[in-house]
């Protein structure tokens, strides 16, 4: 919003003041050592490893770094740099002094990171595991719940705790309640018992409890932990393909009413509560193979468009929360678009970086849908979604194509708006339901989603678009501006809340996945828990922790 | 609350207000004619066939005494008794004058009232139709969405319509937009306009969209209704077996201090926040056929238990909303209750009033899953948790089993307590995500269900249920006051939202259903947005609809 500090996502290794990102060999080490004077806004210390967004900023970004920059690496222990400390979780003063919506954009964030960790474990053959080798609290214990094993110290006094609700009367929601019952299989009475504990389970009886999966004393702690480490990479089946590239720092200048990269632009329009945004297809052709792919790197054209994207999504959702309509275009030669893709596709299979580009995009497509705006695709002429970019049609709450071309205004050379679908929409992005987005959308239909698949590879035009179900509306050049005009206005008018709520229940029919749960059960049920005066109130759990006074609570269950 | 008078969802047909009862062979129709001034509680009118928890408890009761009392009736009819008018929804007025926790009980009533409409359609035989013959909005929309047909007027004026979104800031939460892409597959941008457009949909596009089943002029749309609903009666598999049976009135007997009916009796703790309710097992041998079950009808002990306890738990949930804690005890002899249900379970596939009451269980037992209080089993000496009273236990968050017997206060007669798994429990009471509680239960372990299937039929004390992981704790009588007074103590000093939350992520591990999605995902966003002063606020829509103001949105997006 003007007159604040923006918050910026990008960062990198030499500019971290909260962790250390160490490798050797095929292992490497993520360690966790909090400046308690580095919190991002005033007003709290980061004590004991606890977090903000700011050191969350630099774990997103060390996770992401190890997948393209160490393709070497097969195995990533997270463990805490401080004297009996893994990790104390979110700062309680940061949540306590914070207005709503940035708890719940810092919970998001979060989440996401926790997500790409196991992204990471699952999709790229390096594995996290949590070596616990101090206190590992709330968010701390969320943090190891991310990863695939968990190690703890056995000390008779080092325990992993989640005092959410009987400390601060809010739930550990970064995941951690859905992942004790749905990842690790903990007994639902037992995962009751540890959430109401504020002190939390020690040794055996963590282990017993399926909290960890192994207890190891100090003294063989850090052996223990080095032969998990080293038994994941054996088991790794991370592909070859030379040398790691650099993630170069992203060109991003903003101004008053845009924001522009390379390959993204965004102009803001803060009267109408709007922003629309623009992706550019490639302007050269794509490399012949994967050693051009390689010898490209960051400036491959999926993959810089992708970091922009992304950049861009995080930035307005934290530093724009007033702009509550993301109208979504694409401009450029949709056949680039698809030859980028299919090197892509023909590589992936074999080649380290093919296979990152496509789970970052993925992810990429993944925080778009877990966005709370309202999203609405216009497809004009002189666009390209096809492939991987109809995919951000495709995420979006409607889709407008404008039928034939426009008379005035638009680009005379440019022939009637296109839609391709590739191989790619039928699977390669999938949704946090696991389904695709296309999938997603035929989901009360799977004849019509058969039905496209025999339309793959074609320009498809705006009255076919409608017909097979593409497209929402598909109004003509005299109807065009209006329709669109008057649908972002009404989108406009209404409830930022209603529309978020909405949104998250519309976006993922079908199937539920631990992801979804956590994304829409859990935090939903948290928001709810955040605007309660039970937690959030002056006389709540939150604002008087640590003040020595205990909370008021309201009885009444609601 | 003392003070405030009690609501009691006690009624029956010469008692209803708010709609009419009527049967025609295999078919019934269900009325809708509200007395506008019926409200349950002053300062409405119940316009325009608008609904309050009052008409909503003649729905429910209606529901269910079709499938007890009329047995015959293989197809119901949802219609409209007022000129034009199908029913507009939840009454906005009342919403807009009630406190969060009415809302939020109300709201998860009439989810259970839609819930039991497919119950019954899905294993009853008895297929529930919507004959929306006037405007269905919101929530009168989402009533009919819980029919298994809908067959709108084609008027050119009738349409379906949600207009929460759009006028007042809340969403379509009893179970609106989950059902609308989850249940009828309507594509989730088509939704998304829906849901936005106040006016609705009418004719053709609603049945294009997949809104409705068919389409009919008034001049033929009883006729068409007729035919669909003789088609559904003849499609039922509704099992025979007599005449039906009648559900007498509820001997419910209240005092400030207890509530208690023949078989269930509930003790009331103000100070300690605690409900401590008793299901007592059967007085009597149970008869020996399904001709002595039709014979003792309602007063067959798992019917007339079942009735008080489900009416138990309404009552405890709006009217004790400050006892957040439910101490659930049983007392009797197992071997009966689990003659009850042999009898039950031997003819349930033949029988309908076998199958009804099977049925009935199951659906009571979903309400205590989704009461948001915390559970608690107490299992001591002279219990019964055997077969259908085990998942009483089971729903609950933690389970303390006394180990040997009470030295001092005990029955001296009584030997130590005892479990005993049956068949039932197995599969015939599922939770709302489809798995039995056993299941639930063990879902981070499945190899342990097998393992428990073993043990079915044999008593099992305090240390082995504690090995077989079928109970939390298991304190003998030195620490047994101790322990579970200090749980008490503990549970009613947690903030009752931080408990809410928390029990609503932990009680359904693994598998989501569209049930599920409703009373956990959908509802608790709409509890999020019923909190905030976009919708409820004194500026906020839900306040200021119809007076002409327009409310006063805060545009962050959260």
């Amino acid at each position: 919003m003007p007159g604040v500090p923006a918050v910026s996502f990008a960062t990198d290794p030499s500019r971290y003041r909260h962790l250390r990102l160490e490798t050797d060999g095929e292992i490497a080490r993520i360690v966790l050592a909090v400046d308690e004077a580095g919190g991002l806004r005033p007003g709290y210390e980061l004590k004991l490893n606890s977090y903000d967004l700011g050191v969350d900023i630099e774990l997103a970004d060390a996770v992401q770094r190890l997948r393209f920059e160490h393709p070497e690496v097969r195995a990533v222990v997270i463990t805490g740099g401080l004297d009996k400390v893994f990790c104390a979780g979110a700062n309680i003063r940061m949540l306590a002094q914070s207005e709503h919506w940035w708890k719940v954009n810092f919970c998001k964030f979060t989440n996401e990171t926790r997500g790409a960790i196991e992204d990471a474990t699952e999709h790229s053959g390096q594995t996290y595991l949590a070596a616990v080798n101090g206190t590992a609290a709330g968010g701390g214990y969320e943090l190891a719940l991310a990863c695939d094993e968990i190690i703890l110290v056995d000390d008779g006094s080092t325990a992993v705790s989640m005092p959410e609700v009987p400390l601060l009367a809010v739930l550990p929601g970064t995941g951690g309640l859905t992942r004790l019952v749905d990842k690790r299989g903990v007994r639902k009475d037992l995962a009751d018992v540890v959430a109401t504990r504020s002190e939390g389970v020690r040794g055996k009886t963590a282990q017993a409890w399926r909290l960890v999966d192994e207890v190891a004393p100090r003294s063989r702690f850090a052996e223990i932990v080095r032969e998990r480490a080293q038994a994941a990479a054996a088991r790794s089946r991370r592909l070859p393909g030379g040398p790691g590239i650099e993630l170069a720092p992203l060109d991003r200048q903003v101004s008053e009413t845009s924001i522009s990269y390379p390959n993204v632009t965004a102009d803001l329009d803060r009267e109408a509560g709007l922003v629309t945004i623009t992706v550019h297809g490639p302007r050269d052709e794509p490399p012949a193979n994967a050693a051009g792919m390689h010898a490209l790197g960051a400036s491959f054209w999926p993959l810089a468009m992708g970091r922009e994207l992304d950049d861009l999504i995080l930035w307005l959702r934290i530093n724009e929360v007033e702009l509550g309509t993301w109208a979504i275009k694409t401009s450029g030669d949709a056949a680039a678009v698809l030859a980028c893709e299919r090197l892509i596709e023909a590589t992936a299979g074999q080649d380290w970086l093919a296979s990152e580009i496509l789970h970052f995009l993925k992810r990429t497509f993944k925080r778009l849908d877990m966005t709370s705006r309202s999203l609405i695709a216009l497809i004009e002429p002189g666009s390209c979604f096809a492939g991987p970019l109809l995919e951000l049609a495709l995420a979006c709450d409607r889709q407008y194509m404008l039928e034939g071309v426009l008379e005035d205004g638009g680009d005379p050379a440019a022939g009637p708006a296109q839609l391709v679908l590739s191989a790619g929409n039928f699977g390669a992005y999938p949704t946090a339901n696991g389904l695709s987005r296309l999938a997603s959308r035929c989901y009360g239909e799977p004849g019509q989603l058969a039905k496209l698949e025999q339309e793959t590879g074609r320009p498809i035009e705006a009255a076919e678009a409608l017909e097979l179900g593409l497209v929402t509306f598909a109004p003509d050049d005299l109807d065009w501006d209006d329709e669109v005009r008057i649908a972002l206005e009404e989108r406009a008018s209404l409830s930022p809340d209603a529309l978020t709520g909405m949104e998250a229940n519309l976006r993922f029919p079908g199937p539920e996945t631990m992801e979804t749960k956590i994304f829409a059960r859990l935090t939903a049920w948290q928001n709810w828990i955040f605007t309660r005066p039970n937690a959030a109130g002056p006389d709540g759990a939150l604002r008087r922790y640590g003040t020595g006074q205990r909370a008021v609570f309201d009885k009444k269950r609601a």
